[in-house]
């Protein structure tokens, strides 16, 4: 198996910034998105809320490192509508992952698994990988899922 | 009481007609809801969607009888972002209605009544008189709702 | 194997019968859909809409044959609190289904299978029987779950 | 009456633990839920929202108690797919609550009532008992409600 | 132009109050969020959320100064149906803003801008007197909006 | 202008083709709407909805020519965990459509445009091309779209 490094571990520098959205176009959310994390996020998503005069919104989400708000600010601002921000504090309590490799009909592919205090409690197909290998093969994606979950469970 | 006029009914020429929209300001959704409302259409709502490249998108709906469809296409394609719109054929069973008034310490306030088959099966303060009468006496809006079904319920 | 005996076909006599409800207190809505199914509905399902003057309101939508219409009518008008409800003829093609037993760590537990076309394309592992396990056994359910699946795909 | 004993009060040791989800099966929401409620969480609750790539997920939140975060942590990694959750602190305002009961004409039912600094603020007609005098007596569920608030109004 | 005063800042005195509720008619919403806003709210939104029971409830959200907490209970308690709320500790970034005014076909518009670290980053035509145009004039709204957006590109 | 040939017209044979999934891994959503489309639908959107048991589900909704439906069949059931579908008749008003180049500082760009009745309504800039151009040059996605639109609408 190939172990990766990463230990768990909780980290209590971390900010949510959230932007409320009522006057962009939604076109463009998947750029913004995509800068954020290329600008060094931990995650972005964006929930859908109901705003002021009943005006169906969204609300950017991104989780960062306390010390990379002013770059999401900067892309925030640049890249959105919004006239202003807000951040909470948050810890992040992250499991221990390493990437795993199952051998299946179609070869080799990876699996990423997580452990809690020293047990795998979690195991993911890698969703790149299997959804090449259901293009380059025409095999039904949940089909590909399903012998890579299957080949982990016999490894294990 | 103040008995209404309109019997229950089933239409059977009705149109549900949908735009899937996501590159439009959201700020523009209340005036699009009153523009289709004043040509005609009898309901508007919008769904939150997720469409093509996961956007975040929204579903304009509107309820309307097949001879307003041209003016219901006037106002989304002159007012909303979409090329192009669909819509399927629907019937409305609406109830029998009427407008009863009822005595509450702040005065006499409507209830909107509905008949299914003869029988009482709706009552609906007004909502725009009930916010009137919180607005005025500094009561919450909760409480006039209350005093409004309770001096309904005693008098039938 | 338990084969079953549906086989797949299309239903074109099926209606889509929806009600858009802004003034109802959620906590009917289990109450409403338990009675629904109850009555004869082959599916019932709640979408959050934005209505008239941007109310978050709630969409019932109850799939049913044409020749339960009035039965569920009858469930809407008396426990909801709508003035009117529309619908649309619908067809619905099911698969051919069949439950088939495999037989795990913890006993026999029953996998719902579907057939396109003669071919196998659908298992789902009983959501209840899976819950069960999960709780007297005190294991995570999703261990069950992967189980049943990978029992199942040993099987086939 | 039948008053009982909490104190208006807030507690400023809450957490509210959130973890986002793309790759679950749904099914397990209400199972995941329940297990966080017996081990001791506040409330549970879960936001549609859109995450990367645009995949649509579903974000888990638990309020609960900080001295409660391990328990919750455990069952969050053993039953959902989260490989990281995050938390931040919150502060609990929650009223003085009281149950009331009040006679109805099919027999007497429970109320609900929270105080906001000594003043009847809330009354919610307890949904199970509501649910169960609906199903015996095969009235619509709405007209439980109507009595129970009408006669609590009554007696006030 | 018109300069405004407001200098760009963080307040690192806010509060985001959530409450959660299922019990409640959506009708008040609107009303509620109204008197929030006239009690000092600095932002006033709703999310849809699926709580205990799979019940399709609405999370209140209410951005406000530390100092205003009180009055916006005040209004929570007597106006919604919650017995409890919770509330977190955030900051708000907001952009140094302005009033600027250009000349259109139906003479002068506001347009609000934004500025980041002295650099303008937003512009956003003022929604009600657009409307007022648009209505006024019978032009489609969106039609306002590209012209103001358009003399202002030109005249910056 | 590079005029194109596709005249607005309403086409009556059409459906709208749905499945209700509840217990999907939403991973697999992205795949699935790109194989709809690859076999010949028109759009392809997803809803969250709240099915049975207070499910968070979501409903794939897939619009295509009545000719296409067996195709869409053999997606849905092969990629998907759903064990039946519905669809329903549908008619959709297309506008005429023509891609339009207009000049930037960046180069040449396109916009898509449509008319309703010879009139023209619409016009969107392409956003692939509007997203390279802003990785490219390093500026903000939304100043390409404002370039675009404001040269579309001097040369117009």
């Amino acid at each position: 198996m190939d172990f990766g490094h990463r230990e768990e571990h909780t980290d209590d520098q971390m900010l949510i910034v959230q932007a409320n959205i009522d006057d962009m176009n939604p076109e463009w959310t998947s750029f913004i998105t995509d800068k954020l994390f290329a600008e060094g996020a931990n995650d972005v998503y964006w929930i859908p809320i109901i705003m002021k005069k009943g005006r169906p919104g969204l609300m950017l989400n991104v989780l960062v490192e306390e010390t990379r708000l002013a770059a999401m600010e900067a892309v925030i601002f640049s890249e959105t509508t919004t006239l202003g921000l807000r951040y909470v504090h948050a810890s992040c309590h992250r499991l221990a992952r390493e990437f795993v490799t199952v051998l299946t009909r179609w070869g080799p592919l990876t699996v990423k698994v997580g452990y809690h205090q020293g047990k795998l409690v979690q195991m993911a197909p890698e969703f790149k990988e299997c959804e090449q290998i259901a293009l380059t093969h025409q095999v039904p994606l949940k089909q590909v899922y399903e012998e890579v979950r299957s080949k982990f469970k016999e490894a294990t």
